[in-house]
């Protein structure tokens, strides 16, 4: 891979590109201008002057209106995926075949053919892949993480959450993810739901084996502004002219389900398996929920103690025991254990935030380029297995039963964690 | 009715019974001693001896180990019945039928066929009746009632929450209500499911139409004391001779429902009805999770504001919103609904805990006894009600799918709360 | 004293009697009634109307205007004194005079002198004496005091809290409190900031041994109604008749202050003595803090760990830890240490609210009378401990400077609390 | 200034430099990337290796161990001075003198005579200068301040809180900051209590008009490393090799104050003034409290509502009422006063934390930059403020006795914040 030396650091950065100049491409910009080695040099955006409005203040040189402009262009080494949901795919699937490596917002894709599609391609070009659940860079959820992999919880019994926001409880509340064209079928599963189940499975190493899922569309007819609303900005954003429109994604969600372990995998050459577990869970996940911003919250309770953590107080961790006192700590990182350290870049009590969480996952990202080193960060597989996932909601849902979620192949990483993988001698 | 007259407060208090001298008996005899015009004449215990312990520091004249002696007393106005689940029916039944007034702890019997004879006994005879949703009856969950019927919550969209503890947590753990014999087929659905399922009902005044659960018994087999153990005082006695025992009550469960409103009723002479509603909820309940000591949490969001409440921290309610900033209140008379005022007897920030929810509803219940007053507690229908639920929760997890849940027949008492009943000119 | 045997319990109840009608009368007379072997046997209220009123429920025989009458009585062991302040000597001086066991409201007394006056004459008599600063008893208090007893927290380095209300906020809020004729010349020193400084002595077991305070009153003029208003009705009870009228009583204050051990004591004969300590404080009190409805915080900082608590959040307690997560505890009898575990009387989760204090401070006292144990409530020479540290307030307020705060002779009872006093054996 | 023109952001960045490589040198470092505009040209360290090290992965072409080679360049618009204490006064002196705008981090200086020297200094030399009181631009403080502004707390009466840190309880820990010498003659108020004292006036708008502190060192003996110690990095290295060293900067200070309005100021030609106040209040700060990491709680009491606001949950607002419920809102822009608004750059309950404080002053520092716009951050003449409360203190804790704070000539920038400043027009 271009045969970066050790002091690439100061020669040689990496040069990446962003497409999407909305919310999630401005918040991509601004962590990769955080890192070491790493240059943004390239922004497509849906017009060339879009493009050039995010590009002019930090000296970015190239941008275009057609992104395949710039996977055209060699020195674009990897590319970050900022679009809505239906380009995904497309766009993925043309950068890996430019031999770019890739970081794709989730979902990875609309459906779980098309994921497969791009996780065989990925594997095929041995680049390096990302799908942008970041919230697992959260230092708390590391320690959560690292705490059941040490054995502190003990076997997981029961694992449960919500996520819940409000900017979308009034009819009048409208943007692109409403739109099945534009954000697929399914809209606060696909949007939230699947943060919540990445983390589920991330924390635990278990994985959904059956689940029973219902929907709902408070809203079935939402009034569509004629301009264009980007995410999150309708509550600051009057609009006075409206189109009445049909909705059929989804506003709340509530699921019910089993996890167990992910057994077989790539290497026996069988598909992989999971073993009907004994954990149970439920978690809901709701875009119309007055006063919840943002709130996503996971408790895992185990046999020997237990963790909840609330993203909206995100360097807090609550611990429960039965013999002694509970415990809350404040993200401190002399507090947390040797794995999840390098999670948090500041003192004790110094807040971390959302826009850390990107810095973190592109750190790694980029350290893996080029390096032999097994990806610590959420992969296309982690994408695919969310969309395995959404299926089976939305089939679940449909058929009024309970479902199977079948197993992604090769999604056994936590049994081999330690060792450097294939991919990574690049 | 013994033709109290107005002064009955000075001459003539009512005479009242305890029948069981554990935990909850002990709670039901301070909680009656606070109250004025009722005096606890007599108690029942599983020997005399028990009986008299309890009843000695309060000048109590009269003991039983048989509970029919204190029936046949005439003197005696009312019983509590505190003995374990198996003993309810039988208890309230030969209750009824030698004239008293019955205040029952939950559940009200162990089926649903137990608890409609018990409501058709006591309107037969005109008797009130009580059973023992206690929690219902703080100042806070009141307040969210209140809100609701007020229409500050606008529409009900989602209804969750959970009922967690962790005295079962180890297989070490043990109490009458694990043995199905004594406690009825389920125990954490039954103890504290119901718990949540009433208070749900009764502050959203929907009903629970169709639901999906799945239950859990993480510890098939426990170690059975050879002596007998207090509920939840086993965390403070050690046993050291025990019998490994097959345990089938579950220590989990989690169900996701539907909800709609109650139609139709006891006048138009038909079954009552259910409309299958919009909204949507899901709850869990465990006793094996780890720190969690007697975590009741309840949400409920609307199309216009929201409200959260966790029995932990009582005198606290959260409401949420959209467009202003969240509220969060410490109970304050002055700051609740006035028809919520009445269950706080402090002023702001004087804590009320869970004895406080025994006087409250005593004292409605008294209050009800000779006086033509419609019923401000939950009544016998109240509990059976929340056996169809269970009945539902138990078939939905044996066969794996979606269950209806019947209603009860006169269960629109939110339609005509102002009216005084019938059963009120006793 | 009247040759109590130990079946007491059965035969012979301590026969009691309350002073006063109003708020604290009421919550006294609740929390006797929960008590075992103890009678509430007379009450003697502004009128007699009133203290009939507040009698007729509970089958009190014996009302009085004149509270005389009842010290007569020789069937009489003990009163409760729930007067406003200035009542509170008189009162006491003539208990104690008529051989009857005290226990007062706090303050004590309206000046040290009186205290020190009403102290001597119970020790001569030989009586039991307590006064009410109950907030000592929530469960978690005393499990703050057992940590630091047992060395969990190290050396004491800072105390800190506040105790803030906002009932008085406004110029037309008013209540007996705020005329320096019945409430004394300090008020909200005196009233709330006492139960702080109480609170904080008791759990360091540490004295204050010098301070600067700052008082204010931020309302130098009030509307007092021409009816008289109950202590915290004021907020739903409007008052349509005022007179504007001069208040000189604070709303506030502020004070930082030096702790250490008190020295010598009864023993050997002379005066107590205090060492100046290493400990420093910082405590604020008010009644003009709107949101506050009565946060009593405090905060103990030791060279080990640290210890928080609210009076908002009764049943937690805040454990902080440099080297390990801080904890924070819900109350539960199995966690707590097992010298205060017998403070709380439910299970874990179960909340203890306000007037469960109260059972316990009573509990004790009446354990007290006739029995040889040393008592574990706060006593006449702890109220006089206050009126000490009051004094101090107000002169360093007067003069702009900082006060020495001199010792109560024999308040030493941490050095002896295990053995029996000689009151003891009565 | 440079002629820049309105299109400088694509054209001609900002040149600026950062002297300080240790933990607040690299935090200005990242934070100086996320902005547009702004390119970090130049760094100085201790040594030009440490100097290169933070300089290499940037491609920051200019590093020096000697900060005037870098004040000689005339390329360099700006400098960032984050180096120990001491050398903040030469530092920023040398800069305005070189023609540089200069940002420097808190404390100022170690006296109020050279930071005198600075203020005057700037405006001689038409410079912009900032103290990076970043605290102040937490969105949720911004909230405050408008809140007081748009008179929504009424008058303010009372202003308290602590700020608490826990890093140097041990005697084995140490930094610079412990050492008078480098650090000046305070620690504790000196790096935390200026920082609440900063915020207090900001959000007030008040200035303290007198005080009486209380400091205390409770280590007069620390265990000093012999090798360097970054800040906070103690708790994750240990050292082996020690020298007992004396401590005489303070552990621990306690304050009462008085704040009144600022008066007067530089238009009428005279000294600043201030009126005697009504408002009062308290402050603690630590090093050396177990459990609080980095606590910064701020509570402001008006006659109409109050706030109160804690650090380690920075994006939380407590308001308190006394009419309605309480209110906690989680930060979100579309419920932020207008004039708050553009200090939050996430959507609701997306978390921002300690490093983007930095990147809001930057962002205002650097657009003030050759644009006539008021300075809407802090400037030498706040940092001079605290330099003068600071002096104040530590006088008044040698006095013992209280302690006036004199004004600051010029400082009444709350009544013309709306007109732009003769400095604007560069």
């Amino acid at each position: 891979m271009h045969g970066r030396s050790e002091d690439r650091k100061t020669m040689n950065p990496i040069k990446t590109a962003i497409f999407g100049t909305g919310f999630m491409g401005r918040v991509h910009l601004e962590a990769l201008r955080r890192l070491e080695s790493v240059e943004v040099s390239a922004i497509a955006g849906r017009t060339s002057e879009a493009a050039r409005r995010l590009a002019a203040g930090f000296n970015i040189p190239k941008v275009a209106a057609d992104y395949r402009d710039i996977l055209r262009d060699p020195q674009i080494d990897a590319v970050h995926i900022c679009t809505p949901n239906a380009q995904h795919f497309p766009m993925a699937k043309e950068a890996l075949e430019a031999g770019k490596h890739v970081l794709c917002e989730k979902p990875l894709a609309i459906s779980a053919v098309e994921g497969e599609e791009l996780v065989a391609l990925a594997a095929r070009h041995k680049l390096r892949n990302c799908v942008c659940h970041n919230l697992r860079d959260y230092p708390m959820v590391q320690q959560m993480r690292r705490l059941r992999e040490a054995g502190d919880l003990g076997e997981i019994l029961v694992v449960q959450g919500t996520y819940f926001q409000d900017w979308l409880l009034y009819d009048t509340d409208w943007n692109w993810r409403v739109d099945a064209n534009a954000g697929g079928p399914s809209r606060c599963m696909a949007d939230i739901g699947s943060h919540w189940f990445d983390m589920a499975e991330h924390i635990t190493g278990l994985r959904v084996t059956s689940l029973c899922a219902d929907l709902q569309t408070f809203h079935p007819q939402r009034k569509k502004p004629k301009r264009s609303i980007e995410t999150f900005s309708n509550k600051l954003q009057g609009a006075e002219d409206y189109i009445e429109t049909t909705v059929d994604t989804e506003d709340f969600g509530a699921v019910i389900f089993r996890m167990g372990e992910q057994l077989g995998g790539q290497r026996g050459g069988r598909t992989g398996e999971q073993t009907v577990g004994r954990a149970r869970g439920a978690v809901t996940a709701s875009q119309v929920s007055a006063g919840r911003k943002n709130r996503l919250s996971i408790e895992i309770y185990g046999t020997k103690s237990s963790v909840a953590w609330n993203q909206e107080r995100p360097d807090e961790l609550w611990q429960g025991h039965r013999d002694t006192a509970n415990q809350t700590s404040v993200k401190d990182p002399s507090l947390l254990k040797p794995e999840a350290r390098s999670y948090a870049d500041l003192p004790g009590g110094h807040s971390e935030g959302y826009d850390d969480t990107f810095k973190q996952v592109f750190r790694r990202f980029y350290a893996s380029i080029g390096a032999p080193i097994v990806p610590e960060y959420p992969q296309f597989q982690d994408g695919l297995r969310q969309l395995k996932i959404l299926d089976a909601v939305l089939q679940s849902h449909k058929m009024r039963s309970w479902i199977e979620v079948p197993a992604v192949v090769g999604d056994n990483k936590d049994k081999n964690r330690n060792q450097p993988e294939h991919e990574g001698r690049l």
